[in-house]
């Protein structure tokens, strides 16, 4: 490729050490970030393969740092941590993982990457230690930097990044509402953020890429999996997350081969808020883990909207439930939910605007806008017989001066007309 | 009827004054009620009536309360006042709307009867002159006052007369709503107010009526027209409206004989909202006189609620502008519209209670609830095989003390069996 590399990229010892280090630390043990921020990748690396016992330098660092974080220290310990991250150590094998990533067609930005999605920082204590990424398969010769270089121009970039999440089980309503809402961003150069699951977030990847992309765009839609990038799952769905390879990426922050656990699920809807600008929900049930992604973009500040629906869909009843309980704000279009950016406090690249879809209502009747005085006269006007200007003043109570003035007002408008001194309705 | 009256009721000659008052000055002429509450009924009639010239006491009387009340006193004049009310003078005839109203099973309700509404007075310097009513038409023998009693027991009193409108171009789920909306609530001894036209009026309506209602409440439901109450208006509602009128009450501002213009309709809005502790739109376009209702009811402090829909109907347009633009609260069932008045300020008299309609939910798994580490441990324990306690420290990533600790907690929540050592996944 001949594109000359923009960024900086982090050396390739540090890479390695953290894909080891994501290799044994589950998503959610937030001792592990803290012991990586207090001691450094290499030094935590070093403590958790050489089996050696932390020093008192060591185990305060921590503790401190996990006091920082808010985390509770009586129970997290550096000796406990290493304890728990001890029994993987011989899974770990970062050249073999990040060679077998290379080849197909990713890799692992980490956080010394200039390409590293910093919105991911807000995470902090449970900031992922890497992001594996995977993009277009490449060829067995190929340089792994030009995987690197695509996922730099790929990776979700806010305010561009929108989250369209929602229930495996979804309605036809729903369905329309996620693909036409993804179809109509991606068309503004927005990527659409989701969760690669049947239902709301396939429709959403698939509306995504079916848009014509607009390239101020980093790509169409990125997929943020539960398990390891290098299997598409749900099985279902392989020929939509392949297709999302080709024209964005799939992101994980779990190892390649690490299946996709109940856990993991519920761990990861936390990095498809962080990286978006905005948290859209468009069909949830009462307890969906589409709503728990909405609570992590409202914890982390990012803008969160959910679709109304009917009072009869269960589908709907966890978007009502948001809407009710939360801060979350209706949207409807691709309008709306470009506005709640545009208003947020993160606004700060130039706005993004999608003219408001034309609400359907009937035209604009000429009647519509008379003050109170000019409708009693026009109310007062029989329907199909015409009037004196006498009448009128008993029927719509007022004087002849103003019943006179306000019949001008109305004939200028032709709404009603004179002849023979008789007024009659116009229209 | 042996009841003896409880409340104390206007003197006659008053009754029938503002009878004659509310034939003259329209709805939305604010001078009226100012001069009404600036020299009293009385001389108010007696000054229009007798073609005299107010004394400067009198104007100074009336700009006072004029400019009080907010109102344009540069443009609203005591003397352009009479110049329009004097308009209609002849028409004017108390004594013989009484007669009539009074054999319909009707009447005149006035701010000095104990049975006035007080809640309308919300609406000052709009406060209507008097509001007539109809009940149940009588025998032509019968002794007017059995009207008025009836009409004491049936006023919708706060908090338990709950507004339900939206557009006459409803949908079938609109009208489902509504109709249910209303059943549910009437059936909670709540009095259900609405405007008596089709679509969503007419569905509400008909909800009220076919709840067996509780007699806590005044009386399932009652209509404010915009036209007089001996007229049934609009015609294909006969039917409903006469219902109205044997279980409930026909309400209007407007004389009987008046026809209900789009001016009026437009003003009757108000008297609706402020009859209401909350008003409830069900279904509403972009544009539609149901958002007048609850911009009305905002503007009185009452609770406000919309149903949501579907972001594809135009009839849910307005209720989802209603929902972004306004407070105005998405509610889904009448347990959450309850809820909006107990939690609201006015709510003095005993809570009204509805238990919330169970969401429609997939019923609790057991591992819905277990701490991070044990679904971590719930999650490494294979779909089909049995496995080892040291298998699963490094699946799960845990040291062997957390692995049996928590396989052990599994067992007794019976996720998870043990047999000659290995471990298997239940359910």
């Amino acid at each position: 490729m001949s594109t000359p590399p923009q960024a900086d990229w982090a050396p390739p010892q540090l890479r390695k050490q953290r894909c080891e280090l994501s290799r044994l630390i589950e998503p959610g043990d937030l001792l592990g970030p803290t012991a990586v921020a207090a001691l450094g990748v290499a030094r935590t690396h070093e403590l958790i393969f050489s089996g050696r016992r932390p020093t008192s330098d060591e185990q305060q660092a921590v503790a401190a740092a996990a006091l920082e974080a808010g985390l509770n220290t009586s129970r997290l310990t550096l000796a406990g941590g290493l304890e728990r991250w001890r029994t993987r150590a011989e899974q770990a094998n970062g050249e073999r993982d990040l060679r077998v990533l290379h080849r197909l067609g990713g890799g692992l930005i980490v956080p010394e990457d200039d390409a590293w999605p910093a919105q991911l920082n807000d995470l902090y204590p449970a900031t992922p230690l890497g992001l594996y990424f995977r993009g277009p398969a490449v060829t067995a010769d190929a340089d792994p930097q030009q995987n690197y270089q695509l996922a730099l121009q790929r990776l979700p970039a806010p305010p561009r990044s929108i989250a369209v999440v929602g229930s495996r089980e979804m309605t036809d309503y729903g369905g329309r509402a996620a693909f036409e809402l993804a179809e109509q961003l991606a068309g503004h150069g927005v990527s659409i953020l989701s969760g690669g699951a049947y239902g709301i977030d396939a429709a959403a990847h698939r509306g995504a890429l079916h848009a014509e992309h607009d390239e101020r765009g980093a790509s169409p839609t990125c997929a943020v999996l539960a398990g390891g990038v290098d299997r598409f799952y749900p099985a279902g769905n392989e020929r939509l997350l392949r297709a999302v390879t080709e024209r964005g990426l799939l992101l994980s922050e779990m190892a390649p081969g690490s299946t996709p656990t109940r856990h993991r699920f519920l761990h990861r809807n936390r990095i498809i808020a962080a990286l978006a600008a905005a948290v859209v929900v468009i069909e949830a049930r009462w307890r969906s883990g589409a709503l728990s992604t909405a609570h992590h973009g409202l914890g982390l500040g990012r803008a969160v909207g959910a679709f109304p629906g009917s009072v009869y869909s269960s589908s709907s009843s966890g978007c009502h439930r948001l809407l009710r309980d939360t801060p979350a704000e209706l949207v409807t279009d691709a309008a709306e939910v470009l506005e709640m950016i545009v208003a947020g406090p993160g606004a700060e690249q130039p706005a993004l605007q999608i003219p408001s879809t034309e609400p359907v209502t009937t035209p604009d009747r000429a009647a519509d806008h008379l003050n109170d005085l000019d409708q009693r006269l026009y109310d007062a006007l029989p329907a199909q017989r015409s009037t004196t200007a006498g009448k009128l003043c008993g029927v719509a109570g007022l004087p002849m001066p103003q019943v006179l003035a306000g019949m001008s007002r109305l004939e200028r408008r032709g709404l009603a007309s004179v002849a023979d001194g008789r007024w009659r309705r116009e229209r």
